[in-house]
């Protein structure tokens, strides 16, 4: 349910009430403009992924920096988007439910919606829908290039469910979704060339296919934060769905460089802000902050520039943090700076943005498409 | 933010849009209404804790059936009780921030509120804050009974601490906080009683200290579901705080009963419902519930009354069930009830409670204090 902002604009950072979602302004606009400037070296569409900010404010920052539209994954994030002002959405997912579909269909008034399906039970249910709303759908077949999870093969078996849907009525085939998200946090950048390279071949493959089945082939979409690069130059790949780019997290920034150093192309511009509430233990402080206001699904969060400072564990509502012998015990109240694990579902349990430049409170920003599970 | 209710009464479970938080009503019911029976058995006072359901409705049946208020870890899960008619509220947690601080102290005119210390630190910004509102706060010291997170030690600390709440003119000593939660999840009767037995002994000579003392101690509360009949048998602990009997969760359900048996004193009540969207892989079908709908962090979801199929792993927004060979693949579209991990933060995902009672969906109710964590 909707819950009050903890935080208003001209306030110090050192005022927000905490547990608080914070953007760091200078750090996400850094990972805003670097990103459009190598997309727009790399001559290739950015159409980047809102399930990681959940937000039309920051979608429509991305589209002003030449972002074609949003991918979304749930059609309560189509709905976010759209009403939010975004005009192209992707739904880089299968959805199956009627009353979803009626949901998506609405939409086509205001916005170009496409989603994707990997059998033929889905291109029915999406004729039935289109058939009943009155438009015509578009659709992307998605591969399995990697991740095993949804996915048709690529090649014959992909190029047999996009005959059947250029053959429909009610739908337009519109492209492959390829997206190859185990990819993403392989730590060495050769391994994670190897793995993209495969899924190249197989977008390659299915688009040749398409190609002598004289299906026009659209999209290509794909890549994430960690691999985006290599898509860009494949020449087959069309749009890029980098989401986590524009605030970091621990899990991408453990991955090493081309050139085998460590992470450094994009900043930590999302954080918990959060306080210690108890120094009850030596050598133990408890922050307000647990798994309930940071995701620990891909490790425990970490404490901003002192890595003296170690969470050791997490509760719904409460964080360990272990101190050296020798430093000074934290005080009561005292505010730390968390980097996530995973920032998506960090997005996810909050419903304001506190944005902050130099120390203060600049904006807050609401995250309408927060819980937008349906 | 706020999103729309999944379900509307009348409804058919399987016309629900997933993934939804699904209430049984029937369970849910049963429940309630168990613990109001033992607990009025053993003669103490039932609190449940807020922190499980979130919600004013759920807090409201509960006392409806004899509970004496409700227990919350956070002031905004104070505020969504008070408002919601809630009328006596233990904040078991120390609340360090002024402006949380006011927050708590302005609910006083409509509902009894007190909180937790365990620092001379604590008392400090607690007068300050009652000094400010003009009211005096009611204050339990929180004694560490074993679960190593916040609190004094038993015994001379805790009385030290509490002479100086009594001493103040803007406190009262309301008692003490001796919640075991490390206790809770241990499997066996025998460690559990163990563990507890411990507790019993650090309340006991707290309280023949602060007896000493001649400090008047009218509460001493703790208990959870796994443990409250050995709290309430103590002659010691006056209040009970057990949260997720209401709900249960497959954690809770991995307990022993006290004959050793497999557990069997509350039932399942709560669940995410799920539909098939992807069955493109041999002996795998996708669900369209990951961990953004269903908490993780104490293992993942079963599948309910289906033990052949097998739940191998979670992303965001997306599960893989296995099935057995020489099973029926899944329907795409086919629905199934998921029992959660982990109640409390599964619960925080929603905004609604989808209330289900043989087959159809009979109410919808709001989680006010879903996302509270300031």
């Amino acid at each position: 349910m909707y819950q009050l902002p903890p935080a208003q604009p001209g306030m110090s950072e050192s005022e927000v009430e905490t547990p608080a979602l914070i953007l760091d302004l200078d750090a996400f606009e850094f990972n805003l403009d670097t990103m459009a400037r190598r997309v727009a070296g790399l001559g290739t569409r950015l159409r980047p992924h809102a399930k990681t900010h959940k937000s039309p404010v920051v979608a429509n920052l991305q589209i002003r920096r030449g972002a074609i539209g949003q991918c979304v994954q749930k059609v309560a994030e189509a709905e976010a988007m759209a009403w939010g002002g975004v005009e192209d959405i992707l739904v880089t997912n299968q959805i199956v439910d009627p009353r979803k579909l009626a949901r998506l269909a609405a939409l086509s008034g205001i916005a170009r919606v496409a989603l994707c399906v990997d059998s033929l039970q889905h291109v029915a249910l999406l004729e039935a829908a289109a058939r009943t709303a009155g438009v015509r759908m578009s659709v992307l077949v998605e591969i399995d290039v990697g991740s095993r999870r949804c996915g048709v093969p690529a090649g014959e078996p992909a190029v047999g469910l996009a005959k059947r849907i250029a053959s429909s009525r009610h739908l337009v085939f519109a492209g492959l979704q390829a997206y190859h998200g185990a990819a993403q946090h392989l730590r060495s950048a050769v391994e994670r060339r190897e793995a993209i390279g495969k899924a190249i071949a197989a977008c390659e493959r299915t688009v040749e296919g398409l190609s002598r089945a004289r299906i026009p082939c659209g999209i290509v979409s794909g890549a994430g934060t960690g691999t985006f690069e290599l898509e860009a130059a494949s020449g087959v790949y069309t749009e890029l769905q980098a989401g986590s780019y524009c605030f970091m997290d621990g899990d991408y920034a453990a991955n090493l460089e081309e050139d085998g150093k460590p992470y450094r192309t994009f900043r930590h511009s999302l954080f918990v802000l959060s306080s210690i509430m108890s120094t009850a233990r030596p050598g133990q402080a408890v922050l307000d902050a647990g798994h309930k206001a940071v995701a620990i699904d891909r490790g425990l969060p970490t404490v901003w520039q002192q890595p003296e400072l170690r969470i050791i564990s997490a509760a719904d509502e409460h964080a360990r943090m272990e101190y050296p012998a020798g430093r000074a015990t934290p005080e009561i109240g005292e505010r730390f700076r968390l980097i996530p694990g995973h920032c998506d579902p960090t997005v996810d349990r909050f419903d304001w943005y506190v944005c902050v430049r130099a120390g203060r409170v600049e904006s807050v920003w609401p995250i309408t498409a927060r819980g937008g599970m349906q």
